[in-house]
């Protein structure tokens, strides 16, 4: 795919005009291109550096300074790429940048590819293909959750998990290839219990990792919230005391539909997509019944429904509650409920410890289902809710230290090695021949390799690495 | 202004994403600062690391992994703000960034203000005042010219010439100053013979400098060229011919008045501002007679004045040629003109040959101006064209190497001084006395020092730094 013995060269840093911007050179010319362009302040000469050695001085064209800079020399294997590497952190301006790639280019470099240089990483083996492709995951996160599952993909996370097994695997593999070569004898290498023991295991990670993606997925997206209640209970408010409260990034997605707005907002570290259902009520209009159905979609996908009411109305109509509760609760046996009581400001103090007693003692009865008296508009209760959804978070989604898969590639070639898996299981059951069994292992082999790049295409490696920016 | 003993921290790089990002860090602490959230790979203490060198480790909030990064190591007063400097190249998420800001600000930091890095090497005298400035001139340098004239100011520039008149006016105050106190033994230490030569020199020095800020001011904004014409004579194509063959900055800024169309093209480096003066025709309407007034102020700016006539034109009537170019001369006499036959695939070779013959015989006899053939829509001679802007700017503007005044504050300084110089010169002519002489003197001296930062007020501090980006 790419001619790896050339020496590339990129700007690293985020374009656009800074204090510094940092451009990078890989390659084995690295290093002897930069001191063509580089003269060191104090007569140095780059090669006979140390690595890890920052030197200042000027990138001369010719004999006219484009810029003073600073040049750190690494030298390969101990770099990122594993090749000899230089960065040249220079003046943050666009003009100086510009100038200095076209001087690398004039002396040799070729520019890089997108993710080449994690690319170059990846195929001198400092790190594999999952973690190559947890880097771009991390510098595209922007949530504690996201960065914390990329930062864990990146250090080795469930690969090294992967690797073990599929060493493992191998092993059981070529022992039962090896009985192939002594078929006439009818010797069994192979410990058959041992291997049964082995597939179980491997079925049990899967399985794990599989499901785990459903977590994965949605902690990389932001946890699905629905907000529901009749019109003019206060959900936009709840929503704006939610996003004024905290100062975190925000983005309108216009929804698919009129009437149904979804707000991502990061509470302590965690994004959550609130779906704000503004639309769901009876109408014969067509077109509103299509908008209404697709917000009930919406609200299937969520993992947490936010119900609000008006506390007025609960202390009024005491039947109101109890139906209305279980409606909801019927509707969504699945997910965590919230109920809220809102507009808690316009009832009294005496109102607001009877709801509480009421309602507390009647979500204890239920599983997943939270209580709590809030008023949207002057901010009380605001905090609770936000404990509320973070501890459902802690105690559900993000247990524990478990590994997450969130990338669908490794997702897909999971689901494929535990089909192989599966039909190696069932030989095993039906003592099928050892030929035909080392077939599904080989199989389950492949997609296992897959996922950590111990087996991989120029194709599979162009689309991973065509979605990187270029300099990393 | 600044409390100078607090560690400060910055993003260095500009913001948003890209494969990394330096943070910087500088003060006393910042060493001890960032070991206190750096865990490096090799266990090695960064405290105990030599200066100018680069660590691979992790980020740690308490036991939690932030980001695996390279940390570097300058040691004060050999780093760029003269203090001890790290600097953190991490992953180049917005969400990493943040995180590890925040982290340094938890651990003692505080948040660098704009420009503080190159306000602290200000104060270590780690650069003059003037020097801090091109810094800034440098980072927003666009062109080759601008980017040059940053380069020269910041390696020293005029500054070091101020600078060495300073110091020889400063010791001929002290001679005056001393005779004060021997005012009654009618003594004469400074030469006033000498110093008469020194003045002179300095005022020679002044004159040049101030005289050079036209000229730096232009080619740091570009330098102002005049597209006059008739309309339908081709100044749209010429400068369409000019922006496609150049794949350089473009920016439409729309004129004040309508028709009048400013386009900056980069030739060879340099920035020109093509005004297009479309409207220039008699007109009896009010608003467009403002447009056209507003139209001429403009080409009373212009350097260099490019007149378009169609090349048939100058072939069938003979008279036109005379009486047209005549006319523009006497109009703009100080300015460049360029004479440009315009549409000339119109005409045929030998009708070609003859106009070149007849308008080379006239621009020859006229200063400062060049004729040319050429047809905007074919392209043919637009590149001799802007070989003819460049050689105005090569032989006019760009003179050779001499310093160029390019900062409105320093220009300010000079005038000042200039016109205590002349007191001075005056008391000297009047033979004033030593007293009064002195006070002048003085008075020159601190606008000297005012350039180079020899003499300054937190407030003029605080406006310079404050046009700096933060993490310069």
């Amino acid at each position: 795919m790419m001619t790896h013995d050339q020496t590339i060269a990129a700007l690293a840093t985020p374009a656009g005009t800074g204090a510094i911007a940092v451009i990078r050179l890989s390659g084995t010319k690295a290093i002897s291109i930069a001191s063509e362009i580089f003269r060191s302040v104090s007569g140095k000469e780059l090669s006979l550096q140390p690595t890890h050695t920052v030197h200042l001085g000027n990138i001369m064209d010719g004999e006219r300074i484009v810029d003073e800079v600073l040049v750190t020399v690494f030298k390969g294997p101990n770099s990122y790429t594993g090749e000899d590497v230089v960065e040249i952190s220079c003046h943050g301006s666009h003009y100086i940048q510009q100038e200095i790639i076209q001087l690398a280019l004039k002396h040799g470099c070729r520019m890089a590819n997108a993710g080449e240089f994690t690319l170059r990483a990846f195929l001198n083996a400092k790190m594999d293909l999952s973690q190559a492709e947890a880097v771009a995951d991390l510098i595209a996160s922007d949530s504690a959750a996201s960065h914390q599952l990329a930062i864990q993909q990146m250090r080795g996370g469930f690969s090294s998990e992967i690797k073990k097994l599929r060493e493992e695997l191998l092993n059981f593999a070529s022992l039962i290839e090896l009985e192939l070569d002594f078929a006439e004898e009818d010797v069994e290498f192979a410990n058959r219990t041992e291997f049964q023991r082995l597939v179980n295991r491997i079925k049990h990670v899967l399985k794990r990792l599989i499901d785990s993606f459903a977590t994965g997925n949605v902690l990389k997206n932001g946890i699905p919230v629905a907000i529901v209640g009749e019109p003019n209970v206060g959900k936009s408010t709840l929503l704006n005391a939610l996003l004024n409260e905290d100062r975190a990034i925000v983005s309108d997605i216009a929804g698919t539909t009129r009437d149904t707005i979804e707000d991502e907002i990061s509470i302590g570290g965690v994004s959550f997509r609130f779906i704000d259902t503004a639309g769901i009520r009876d109408t014969q209009d067509t077109i509103e019944g299509l908008g209404i159905k697709k917000t009930f979609e919406k609200m299937d996908q969520a993992q947490v429904v936010v119900f609000l009411i008006e506390a007025e109305k609960l202390i009024r109509e005491e039947d109101f509650f109890k139906v209305e509760i279980e409606k909801i609760r019927n509707k969504y046996p699945q997910k965590a409920l919230l109920v809220i009581a809102n507009k808690a400001d316009r009832i009294s103090e005496d109102e607001r410890e009877q709801l509480k007693a009421e309602l507390e003692s009647y979500t204890t009865t239920k599983e997943k289902c939270g209580f709590l008296l809030l008023s949207a508009k002057t901010g009380m209760g605001v905090d609770s809710l936000k404990e509320a959804l973070l501890e459902y978070v802690n105690t559900g989604a993000l247990r524990n230290d478990e590994t997450i898969v969130t990338n669908s590639r490794h997702y897909d070639a999971l689901l494929k090695a535990l089909e192989e898996i599966d039909k190696v299981q069932a030989g095993l059951d039906s003592n099928l021949s050892g030929d035909l069994l080392a077939i599904d292992i080989r199989q389950a082999l492949y997609h296992f390799g897959e996922i950590t790049g111990e087996i991989s295409s120029d194709d599979l490696l162009g689309n991973i690495f065509a979605n990187f920016c270029i300099g990393k």
